[in-house]
């Protein structure tokens, strides 16, 4: 059902000098199915990260925070389907400690050198000793294995690479991969998003990229506020590009490092919500003119989320007065009805906050039933914008999570 | 579909000294169906009212809150399907008035006496006319009549009524009627709820005794942010029970009369819930020991909207995981992970933050078996409670919103 997304060969995807990916068979849920994915870094590499802001968040994300400000730098990053490791309390930070050991010691670095990430279910406990069993076992693939290693319900993997000059005479190279059918909300509770470049960033600076990257890209798919116990995402830059390190914003690769590396950290973003459970269209919402960018993001977000409005989108129906009562409970102090403006592709839709008089019901159906809508809200208040992007609700979405884990 | 909901006949409605009821067929919509509800009231009587927060109010609402200040009291509701009359803008606004002059005129009061509401799709044209043109020919209704009347997408009427002793040596009667199929929203971007009572109360209290109504029942069913266009919940007291004035709340009989109308809008509010678009059962989420009660709306509030915990409910799965993951994102600053307890009817599944050692899947599957469910979570940082009442995503929620309006 995904909308005009394909999976990609490791053809298309570059290998990036300084980690090698490998992938295994656990069975922590399903036996004969790689679960288990384990990235291992070449040493001087530096890593940036951004986490889940939920209170309940996961075991290895507890874990995978302290390991970030160890001394030696990170060494592997190991992820297991088919459990999150959330709920699970103390034994479970035991439990990605344990793991991390185990991947220490098969690659010969500290156990503080690992990041560990899950996703799966919650509030169960996580069988350690199968992914420890397992490890040993794992073997070398490549990026496109590892994008469907990681999937849970995705039914298409997610993986992009990008390649382009940073600095007069370099070219840099990233490639990620990402998982999560999220929708509403990312599925069973998890997006997990993984990009490695050759690019030599210093940590600051790669943190500030990987931050910015997550607001333009992860985060515009999802609420912070909603977001799940186990969300990551991680830059390691190994700095095998054969470049001087780039180390404070002045420097000009540092512009074109970031468009690289937002380029692909939204594709991958955009291929969670191509790939949403049950999506059958992939809706961009851009709201503009808006006093902050905060109000921007309340209003896109508010049409995105309304389930009025996604399943509307679902039956292809101009049923437009569903957007204008989400403007209108997005909580936006600042908020003129009468001002309001919106497009639903290039059809005028809202003028002065009610209905413009060249709107017709036959321009509408037309926009609808395209597969990929942009829906444009001009505010009128201010300078700021935000985009978020979205997929409907159908029937198939209640299905696949009416009928996941049992 | 509706989780143990069914329809009042006329006889077990009573009726309310003071108010008329009338309904009729303007054909706003559909032909040969009754669209219009007239109520008219004697003089002398008090109103109060709380309506929609949405920035986008439709016209009717825009009226109502200025002919609610008038000299001369109220004398009428009349209320309209088919159509909302939001996002209409000036026009609307005519139209709303045009109605109540064609009121005023048929039943001798002035135009600013008669209050408007209007429920149905938003961003159409309201045909007045047809509603003006219809006046004149509607016909004497039980409440039950009514009830059935302002439905849209409702499956059952839903009505209810009270007798309770307020005072020494009298009774109090009161009657309501309400509609909305309103699931994760209000169906239609609208909940209306209508009260007619018997009992004498000053027009300061009667609005206190409303706000407070609507918060306990209709507020707590859908998030203030999340409020329609058109929402609106109006209690009428006629006087006409032949007691003394309620003035003050040091009146030993505002309790009892506060006690009767909570009781009575809860039942309504429920009744939406119960008849929720595609509801196979209803779901009580109390959370208690919380800072503040703001705190625990918004853990209530994470439960009962999550399309992940809903869906859940709907395939009776205990994955219960969802319902830690809500808490988690609910935005609660004090939230102490590790201090949570919750439970699933009878059954206890988190303690201190994880899954209890005695939960048992098995326990856990029995209750989600039942047709009404009560989620319990325990934040244990204070002494403020909240419930909350929701309903499951069903695959049939979807074909109802998706296909509404083609």
């Amino acid at each position: 059902m995904a909308v005009n997304l394909r999976e990609k060969s490791g053809d298309e995807l570059l290998q990036i000098d300084g980690a090698q990916v490998y992938i295994g068979r656990a069975g922590v849920k399903k036996a004969n199915h790689d679960d288990l994915t384990l990235i291992v870094l070449n040493a001087n590499n530096s890593v940036g990260a951004v986490f889940t802001q939920n209170r309940f968040c996961a075991a290895p994300v507890h874990v995978a925070k302290k390991h970030l400000v160890n001394e030696g730098g990170i060494r592997a990053l190991v992820i297991n389907t088919g459990n999150a490791n959330a709920g699970t309390g103390e034994q479970g930070r035991e439990d990605a400690l344990a793991i991390c050991a185990a991947v220490a010691e098969q690659i010969g670095c500290d156990t503080e050198q690992v990041l560990p990430f899950s996703t799966g279910v919650i509030l169960e406990p996580l069988p350690a000793a199968k992914i420890t069993t397992a490890l040993p076992g794992v073997r070398p693939a490549h990026w496109n294995d590892a994008a469907r290693a990681i999937m849970t319900t995705d039914t298409v993997p997610k993986a992009a690479s990008r390649e382009g000059k940073v600095g007069e005479n370099h070219t840099v190279r990233a490639t990620g991969i990402a998982k999560g059918a999220g929708m509403i909300r990312p599925n069973m509770a998890t997006m997990l998003g993984f990009i490695v470049t050759d690019a030599k960033v210093s940590q600051p600076i790669l943190q500030m990229l990987t931050q910015e990257a997550a607001d333009l890209s992860f985060n515009s798919i999802t609420v912070d506020g909603d977001t799940s116990t186990n969300d990551s995402f991680v830059i390691v830059a190994t700095g095998k590009c054969g470049q001087s390190e780039i180390d404070n914003i002045a420097d000009p690769r540092y512009e074109q490092l970031k468009n690289l590396l937002n380029g692909l950290a939204l594709e991958l973003a955009q291929a969670i919500v191509r790939d949403g459970e049950g999506a059958t269209k992939f809706i961009t919402v851009q709201v503009k003119n808006a006093e902050s960018r905060a109000d921007a993001r309340k209003v896109a977000y508010a049409i995105a989320h309304s389930p009025l409005v996604k399943t509307a989108f679902f039956a292809s129906d101009p049923n437009l007065g569903r957007l204008l009562c989400a403007i209108g409970y997005a909580g936006v102090e600042s908020l003129d009805t009468d001002e309001v403006s919106m497009y639903l592709g290039d059809v005028l839709v809202v003028e002065k906050g009610r209905r413009a008089a060249s709107y017709t019901e036959e321009a509408g159906q037309r926009v609808m039933n395209e597969a990929e809508i942009t829906v444009s809200v001009d505010l009128q208040s201010g300078r700021e914008q935000a985009t978020v992007y979205t997929c409907d609700l159908s029937k198939e979405y209640v299905a696949i999570n009416a009928d996941y884990r049992s």
